[in-house]
């Protein structure tokens, strides 16, 4: 099966966890098989392998996600980096011709999209395989899955199809509605839009250049900025005639809120946090490495990052996105491909943060125009590179690099540095890149 | 006046502000006279000075809060220190011979002794002029404060006097009742027990005494740990005959728990916090440099500082305190009399602190044995001696200091450093003082 995953979203509504970089799909909060836990995406990945170990995954993103996609899932995985962010249709034109040009995918071969993030079981992959074969040797063109709906939702599309036979034709689509509407809609037999689509490689390439002609995925990705901002939905569900439905019944869940991500935990606490006995049907995620402590919490989902700390009842927590906006914050963790920083300190003319490089990583070698910089090796080997001058480095070990000074640091070991920047006006702007 | 201030407190009540070494007399959020904010003690000492601008005032503490003392109240502050911890009545004996025989308070003069955390108007101060006056001039030998209760509180002694005069003799004592109890004490005009008392300075040292003879303060603070652990009221106020109770009706709170101290919050938020709409009755106390959002939160107290987060319905926070005492738990901040630490970052083998020495201050000359530290300097003007080598340090600079180093550093402008500790097992009694 070839399957592209829409990895995008800022990521406001699982505010302080996720944040501009670190989208809901990348936080690893879910139980994974081991013990441990994994993310959306981690999830989705081991669960595809599982039901299709042949599976072809092209993942279609922004610029800011692969540093995180690479860091969770390694090298290995096919990424499709957009140039500027557009909507779903010419992501997904960007992905088929990925999988024609570089990939080598046959035009007569089927290709499902389908979002990075819905909190499933297997029979979901299951399904989505027969939706591949249905594209493959169907009579339609275009093939969705309509999730059964659980409850009048103003959340998502509504697709009412022709009738209530598993495979069905569509009748029409709607748009995100209010409850009553939700309610009629529901009594016609209505099915919620799960945004998966399955086709012919050659199909979607046809309407792709419909809109836009290119010769190959180099063409279309030095043109995509003329490409307009359009949904699939819009783009092509929606007038496509040939057009069949799946009936889906099985587990599906948007874990897009507090409440219902929540909802998917498989305790109460993730981190450190006790719950005395007065506490009711609260959750708690905490990041931070100090302790938290609820008394009398009813109903109510507690997160804490380096980023901030949402205190909430677990309804009103689905109308969070308005109130981030407001927060002014920098960004005070990230996973990057070559490891993790943490903002430990903010001054006026200082900045002190944590990098943790994982071996075989480096930096970029780089310098920085305003600001002196001064790393002390706290665990880890590795070496570093000063104005060209490679020296080991290990537990200890302090460098000084004044502004205007080019610099990198390799891991042997995993390698943990604490930075101390200083100067005035300390931007990530102000950064040079030069060859090693 | 002489007046002698008891400091204790472990202050687990209003955790995670207050900690083994910052008591809740010490948490400065109460909102001062000029639009800043001050703790308890400080508004105390302002208070006092205010009503009687020729007070002489001692505070009686422990080892731990002696930096703190000063930290808030400058060196200028007299501090009578405990050896050890023993109770009320040792350490107003051990001050008693301090105010005689260190401060010259000849043995006829009235001293009165007071918590140093009660939230209070002026007018408390000017009952403490006048139980003063009375002890100067009056028959009995011990004159209490005895306040009007405002409701059957299970948190306080009470005081049953003879008469319901102003002022009048002693009945009775009673111990902490239940609510039924308290009931019946208002009921027969009982009064709290404040923990205020009032006498000529020989009186008291006459019944020190009578439990252990010793010649002067020097000799008392040698023997202090035989003095026998036991309260004022047991050892004195309880026993003596020529006693009075002045009755105070005035503004008095006590603000050990979160409920009662979020009362006396200027505003309903002190830090980064933000409430939306749908929060009612909630206070937000934020010493963290991230922010914090709050939704459909009611009647709760949240606060949070680098020791850990507390989120609390109002009246559950009462019982806080067999939690906190669960919660294992580094000091991740401290206030000292140069200046302050705040952990920034704890790994296995290493720990990275932020330390702000103030101008004229400086470190102990001291060295470690088992780890390495890195100084770096973010900002600010100072000299470090390093193995008995002075050298002067400004921002950017970094000072290697391997074990068995010896080390100190003192600001001439306030000084900002990071300290990156590194080694197996570090620990605050890894430390040898040295002198310089």
């Amino acid at each position: 099966m070839n399957i592209i995953l829409l990895s995008g979203g800022s990521g406001k509504r699982l505010w302080p966890l996720s944040n501009d970089i670190r989208s809901k799909q990348f936080i690893r909060m879910l139980s994974d098989e081991k013990g441990g836990f994994e993310s959306m995406l981690g999830r989705v990945y081991r669960q595809i392998s599982a039901v299709d170990a042949q599976a072809r995954i092209t993942i279609a993103t922004g610029k800011k996600q692969v540093s995180l996609i690479k860091n969770q899932l390694g090298d290995r995985v096919s990424v499709c980096v957009e140039p500027c962010r557009r909507d779903t249709f010419p992501a997904i034109c960007l992905a088929a011709s990925f999988l024609r040009d570089v990939q080598g995918v046959g035009e007569d071969e089927a290709v499902v999209v389908c979002p990075v993030d819905p909190y499933v079981e297997a029979s979901y992959f299951e399904a989505l395989k027969e939706m591949a074969g249905m594209a493959q040797g169907g009579s339609a063109n275009l093939y969705l899955m309509g999730i059964e709906p659980t409850y009048p939702s103003e959340k998502y599309g509504y697709i009412i199809p022709k009738s209530a036979e598993r495979v069905s034709g569509v009748d029409t689509f709607r748009e995100k509605p209010d409850v009553a509407t939700a309610e009629k809609y529901i009594a016609q037999g209505a099915l919620w839009n799960g945004g998966v689509f399955a086709f012919r490689l050659g199909y979607l390439l046809r309407k792709a250049h419909e809109r836009l002609t290119f010769t190959d995925y180099q063409d279309l990705y030095a043109r995509y900025a003329e490409m307009e901002k359009i949904s699939f939905d819009y783009a092509l569900a929606e007038r496509e005639k040939e057009i069949r439905v799946l009936r889906f019944g099985g587990q599906w869940k948007d874990l897009g809120t507090w409440n219902t991500f929540s909802e998917a935990m498989a305790d109460n606490v993730l981190g450190r946090a006790a719950l005395n006995e007065t506490c009711e049907n609260t959750h708690v995620v905490n990041e931070l490495n100090i302790p938290i402590l609820c008394m009398g919490c009813s109903d109510m989902v507690i997160a804490a990052s380096s980023d901030g700390i949402l205190i909430s009842d677990k309804e009103q927590s689905s109308y969070i996105k308005p109130y981030v906006e407001q927060i002014e914050q920098q960004v005070m963790y990230a996973e990057k491909s070559w490891g993790s920083f943490t903002v430990l300190d903010v001054q006026e003319d200082s900045l002190t943060i944590k990098i943790v490089l994982l071996p075989g990583h480096a930096l970029h070698y780089h310098s920085h125009e305003h600001r002196d910089e001064v790393w002390t090796v706290m665990s880890g080997r590795g070496k570093a590179v000063i104005d060209g001058t490679e020296r080991k480095v290990g537990p200890g070990d302090v460098i000084s690099m004044p502004a205007g000074c080019r610099h990198t640091i390799s891991a042997d070991s995993e390698l943990k540095v604490v930075e101390v920047q200083i100067g005035k006006d300390i931007s990530v702007e102000d950064k040079c890149k030069h060859e090693l």
